[in-house]
């Protein structure tokens, strides 16, 4: 099988199995317990915190773990709108959000709050401009994305954090989908809040952070009880979950450069290939650097994704169409409606992630079923018929 | 080392480290997405889901897999509480409560509602009358534990939850501590809401779920996002660890009763030695079926509990003092000043915790180490002297 589909990135590493195994059944003390036990999960929690936070290149007193991306993102959006809100209740976001975001954004919404939800261009950049536009007196909260998990188009992050405190404002960022694929510094690109996940870097399911700049920690608790992560974060911790995303952070961390070369190598090759053997389709989101290294997306006119997609499984290869989340649904990817795409369009589009074991003849294989795929399915398709006629 | 401290029945078992071994690295698809290896992880946690309704006699539909306790009891309250809201803000808990339950009832408290912690009499029972008595018109939600974590007393909730249905109130119960150890039944004790841990019925830390009847199914998530758990929590579901904490719901289910025999022997054999051989003891909590098989917890007079943890880890064997979550804090246990200790009673009483490993001569190992440390802890007491001399 040639795992090209979402949870490409998200097949643990061996070492982060290898690193989490003593913490079920050897040392599975209560990292809150006072006796040697306790300690043992103590200190391999204080370890995870430290390779997290180098990560990013920050403290570690600023990581606090979660039990996942969205987690984050809700923890994050909601407390901070709800400190905020005698100051002010309008909120900006993209409309090219994950759903842990723009929906958490509406919920908001539904208490009274306000809520931006700014468009972006036929990349899927979310342009300074129209963030610096829609700042009002009482705008309290920017939440825009790193990167973007469907089309890969990596956002302005530090000139739009920025722009929110030039204006007093907290500024938020989901980099579920960029941490640990591109550099990236909280402290110095103007984050307040940053929300990502370990499962999207190798390491287990279940286990986030949360990253809490000295101003933005004065935000409440999502999940009020015990005082684990300093009283921020209730619930007796995840100890091998924890353990297993510090380690997946340490390798993220010293394996960055390489994979972002070596995948974005493969990511240009690919594009080019498909694009070049098959006619009739376009890329979906940003080039070269403004794109995360491992995502491609790529319309094919006159198909359905979803057909293409299991006659791809069933060819040994995985791929997605819209969302993780969303997939299985039927609604159209909001993200390449965002985009101008149409309907027809984004039901055309296939997405492809390439993770640091893609190689090149797992990208040719692909091309080649692709070819005979998409062939097949538009030999079927009247409309292809008589456009062919037609040119 | 001979575990009876609170982390005594979180180790989990090797059946279920087993069953989730594959779901690491082998099938480690996104649930949600359509591919071979999405629907892999899919049924998994189907099968989980089944085996977790199981062990509380319900349907698999009113489950719902959290990241563990206190996020379930965050969601029931919270949720439940806003849903509510304009029916009325008044709120009834007891003073026994899991912080998960304290706090986050504190916290609703900060936004405007009103809570009554019901008092409980000297061995930990929440009283029907009470509970009767402190019901209002706009009364809309109560939640009393099934069984205290610290002293083992469990509590009337069948007739508490009668009382709330009787007067169109909501029924929430922190289970945490007796969801596998005793026999509980949600669809026939009046429940609305019961939140359980993985961890404690020696499945994986990080997972957990929330039981909704019908009539509670209507509250809003606390994690807002993507579509998993039919649309009730968000965020990629943690596919190893529910597929453990399946597991480990199969495994109690099948052990109940052997296991409550044999711990509720143990326990009151222990009871009685500790009482018989150590002079100025008394029990916290209940006694009998009201206590929870598996739960001591001892005052010893003139001694500081936490000197007396020390001690005995030195002797291999680890106790606890207090609960989990606060342990580490000088505060005393709110639960036995609730009881009718006074600071100093709270400040020396231990707890100890049985599994279903506990073996009589682990036990007897421990009370010959306790009678040498609790005599020796009271040589240097200048009040036990005192006392000493006097009588």
């Amino acid at each position: 099988m040639i795992y090209l589909d979402n949870a490409a990135t998200t097949q643990m590493k061996q070492e982060v199995l290898d690193e989490m195994m003593p913490y079920f059944r050897e040392y599975y003390g209560n990292a809150s317990a006072v006796y040697e036990l306790g300690n043992k999960s103590k200190y391999a929690i204080d370890v995870a915190r430290d390779r997290a936070a180098s990560l990013l290149h920050t403290k570690a007193e600023r990581i606090f773990f979660t039990s996942g991306g969205s987690e984050s993102d809700n923890w994050a959006i909601i407390k901070a709108a709800e400190m905020l809100k005698d100051k002010g209740r309008h909120l900006i976001t993209s409309s090219i959000e994950h759903p842990a975001v723009i929906n958490t954004m509406k919920a908001l919404r539904d208490e009274g709050f306000e809520v931006t939800f700014l468009p972006v261009d036929e990349k899927g950049f979310v342009s300074v401009e129209s963030v610096k536009n829609a700042i009002r007196d009482d705008t309290t909260l920017i939440s825009i994305m790193t990167a973007n998990n469907e089309i890969g188009t990596i956002e302005s992050i530090a000139e739009i954090g920025e722009l929110a405190h030039e204006n007093g404002i907290l500024f938020h960022t989901d980099a579920v989908q960029a941490f640990g694929q591109i550099p990236i510094n909280p402290d110095e690109m103007n984050i307040d809040m940053l929300s990502a996940s370990s499962h999207k870097i190798y390491g287990p399911k279940g286990v986030g952070l949360l990253y809490l700049s000295p101003k933005a920690s004065r935000i409440r608790s999502l999940i009020h009880g015990g005082g684990q992560e300093r009283n921020k974060r209730a619930g007796t911790e995840n100890v091998p979950g924890i353990v297993g995303f510090g380690k997946a952070c340490e390798l993220a961390a010293s394996s960055i450069n390489e994979r972002m070369q070596q995948e974005t190598e493969l990511r240009d090759y690919f594009i080019k290939k498909v694009q070049g053997e098959i006619p009739l389709t376009y890329l979906n989101g940003a080039e070269g650097k403004d794109r995360l290294p491992g995502n491609v997306n790529i319309g094919f006119k006159f198909i359905e994704a979803e057909s293409a997609l299991i006659l791809l499984d069933q060819h040994g290869i995985a791929a997605s169409s819209g969302s993780a989340c969303t997939a299985g649904s039927i609604d159209p990817s909001h993200v390449l409606l965002a985009i101008g795409r149409n309907e027809t369009q984004a039901r055309e589009s296939l997405r492809f992630t390439l993770s640091d074991t893609t190689t090149k003849e797992e990208l040719d294989k692909t091309v080649e079923v692709l070819k005979e795929i998409i062939e097949m399915l538009r030999s079927t398709n009247l409309f292809y018929q008589d456009y062919m006629e037609k040119n």
